[in-house]
């Protein structure tokens, strides 16, 4: 296959391109990718659609085009339909593994040595990537290494390959992020009509009147309950669950917020939703977004945080362009939020006020992929044409019972940065229904 | 602690001990499981409740509570709540790490090591667990390996401790299992009513008329959707998807269908869903449940098929009591569907038509796991009170256009065998509507 010549099979060719250049750099013959199913990020990056298969290995020699290896019979459409030559479960003699190595340890040693036997590669350095049982994976290469092969850590350079998203990649992203912006709307919309329903008496937005909807508490449960329907509605679901965290809660940037708890006119809610695409013919991909919202009279220093996380968040996007590193952006907010009087990890590391995290992470068939935005050396951490990534600037004080999150998912193109989760970034839901979109 | 002590932290008592002892017979001083977040099955099976953790580890010493390591300081109100006593990221040094020990592969050595250390686990033999970066895992550990730690695969204990499920999971997985009750009562009235809808020249059930409803033909997709939809209200997602397939593509008992397709009256469709809870405050786990429906009178070799999978489905029920072996049920089962003409991996292995897959699967935090019904010599094959698992006899014949399979998901409990999934068996749906239940 020549550079830039369009497979018949349809698989993305810059990838596999990109592959066998990294596997040369570590001086590998092959990469092996031991996957417990198709939807293992380190495989799924090489099919074109998900595939209803279970435990399967991809063997990508340096030269030439990477096979799929899958394990049971049952599975042989599937597998067809991945679109990748295959290695078929009788050339890995797994009926008589079965029998002759049933141990866990011995039937993964087995499968692994016949697949990539298969895949033409003989006995030598291989590139190991994959989530494997942690414990018989080891044991399984340490036996293997006895045969002649020597493992090197290959999970970071995959993730590198499948930093800059494909085309379907990047479809698929995009409609996972449309379906996050419809259901932040819906959200936002009940947070203003329970705002408007709080009875005029019970407005006492600085001891926090709890609010109402459809004559019922609006609680952390209730609000949380909806995004899920509404998501499952929108085809796509939360492996990972979502953030929906009042006051103090969200004051600890991971708190996924207490359900029992009432929300309140004047106290700051972090919605934060990261759910996956759940389609059959798409790529099973993340998108993430956070707004926070405040139903009422937000207290000064919430709308002081807020305004010096959206001033943050311009910042960050303006200084998003090819060949930045992550962590130039991150030190730019952290200066900038330094300078407004707020703590930040630059000066003082591990601080739980003020700006506590990182500026943002990459993100695909994992919620947290490359690039980067700690201090690192490779191009792990340089943000590059291709790119899908988070930009979360926030501030957060427990003790003062806040955190405030603003989060946009961003795709880095051709012209320059585009912001996938177009929404207002008004703390005022009621602010919300004046764009023109709602 | 003595056995049978209640612990005051809540955790699982006996799987504390089984734990224990099946680290004495390994020879090893302690477990460590690596976990990519807190829905790890191998890290769950010790958590009261799921917790929105990443990176995690567990160790847990052959004398002592298991402890839980986090990564990330902002994850301390979620560690906190899982019960577990912890060890900080601070105790871990992450922040020198991230400086001193960057790269993946010495950054997890460097937090394996402290974790184990904080711990109280002296370098030694350590069984090792969970789901890693296959490359990553294999080299930390080659280079722990330097410094005195010996690896031995634990992944296969820790199934096996958590085979015996704790009364939270029972709980859970009845949840789950009623809401795919529900939905499946809720698809076979969608077919019943598509099927009274056939307009009469159309019911040809030898040549297969389209099934339509509210005016639009009832695809595979259709019903697909329809299912995610109602799942998700009942509080279960679908991260393996699930299984709606007609004639022959139910013929490949792995195929989950083609959206496409239309449904035909005269034609089975095998319906197989196995969604996992997605609550926030009980164990995340799977239930499963097939049932082969076919609107219109099915052609005689699937009323046939049918009637023999429903006679093995309850002679594998018969057979499932304390101490029996997966492996005998399989077997009695290959031998009743020899007996009635059809193939079985008993005599033919490989065999694609016929019976051509195992009867069960145990269930869980995965959708496959312990016991076991191949023939195996341990614990792993032998059923067990206190065991949740899978009974589903099948027949096959893509060429001839069908499949049949009848799943139902079982609890061994104290009192026998119990039926979690408690649905008619009828092909035809309209006879599911006299059932007093629907």
């Amino acid at each position: 296959m020549k550079p830039g010549e369009r497979r018949s099979d349809g698989l993305p060719d810059r990838r596999v391109l990109d592959l066998a250049a990294g596997l040369g750099e570590l001086g590998c013959r092959a990469l092996l990718v031991v996957a417990q199913s198709a939807s293992d990020p380190d495989l799924a990056a090489f099919l074109a659609a998900p595939a209803h298969l279970g435990p399967a290995l991809l063997i990508a020699p340096r030269e030439g085009p990477p096979r799929l290896a899958y394990l049971n019979p049952m599975e042989r459409e599937e597998a067809a339909a991945t679109g990748l030559p295959l290695i078929t479960p009788e050339e890995l003699e797994v009926l008589r593994a079965a029998r002759e190595a049933p141990e866990p340890v011995a039937y993964l040693a087995w499968v692994m040595a016949r697949a990539l036997a298969a895949g033409g590669v003989a006995p030598g350095r291989v590139a190991l990537a994959g989530l494997a049982p942690a414990g018989e994976i080891q044991c399984a290469c340490a036996a293997l290494a006895r045969q002649g092969w020597e493992w090197v850590a290959g999970n970071e350079l995959v993730r590198l390959v499948r930093k800059r998203k494909t085309a379907p990649e990047l479809a698929a992203i995009r409609q996972a992020a449309a379906a996050t912006v419809d259901v932040m709307r819906a959200l936002a919309a009940q947070l203003a009509a329970a705002a408007a329903r709080v009875a005029p008496p019970a407005i006492q937005t600085e001891t926090g009147g709890e609010l109402w909807l459809d004559g019922r508490p609006l609680t952390v449960g209730r609000l949380r309950a909806e995004a899920g329907r509404l998501l499952a509605e929108h085809g796509v679901e939360q492996p990972h669950g979502n953030i929906v965290a009042p006051g103090g809660e969200g004051g600890v940037p991971h708190s996924a917020g207490s359900d029992g708890r009432p929300l309140r006119a004047g106290e700051p809610l972090i919605v934060d939703l990261f759910p996956r695409g759940a389609w059959r013919e798409r790529p099973l991909v993340f998108a993430d977004c956070t707004r926070t919202l405040c139903a009422g009279e937000p207290p000064p220093a919430v709308a002081r945080a807020h305004a010096a996380v959206l001033r943050a968040l311009a910042a960050a996007r303006a200084l998003a362009v090819p060949g930045a590193r992550g962590w130039d952006l991150q030190e730019a907010v952290c200066l900038a939020f330094e300078e407004a009087g707020y703590a930040t990890p630059l000066r003082q590391p591990g601080t739980t006020t003020g700006y506590v995290h990182n500026l943002g992470h990459g993100i695909g068939y994992e919620l947290h992929e490359l690039p980067i935005f700690r201090k690192v050396a490779g191009a792990e951490g340089v943000l590059a044409e291709g790119d899908v990534f988070t930009l979360e600037p926030g501030l957060y004080d427990p003790a003062a019972g806040y955190g405030v999150r603003l989060e946009d998912l961003c795709y880095l193109g051709p012209d320059g940065l585009e912001v996938l989760t177009p929404l207002p970034y008004d703390l005022d839901p009621r602010r919300w229904m004046l764009d023109p979109r709602s």
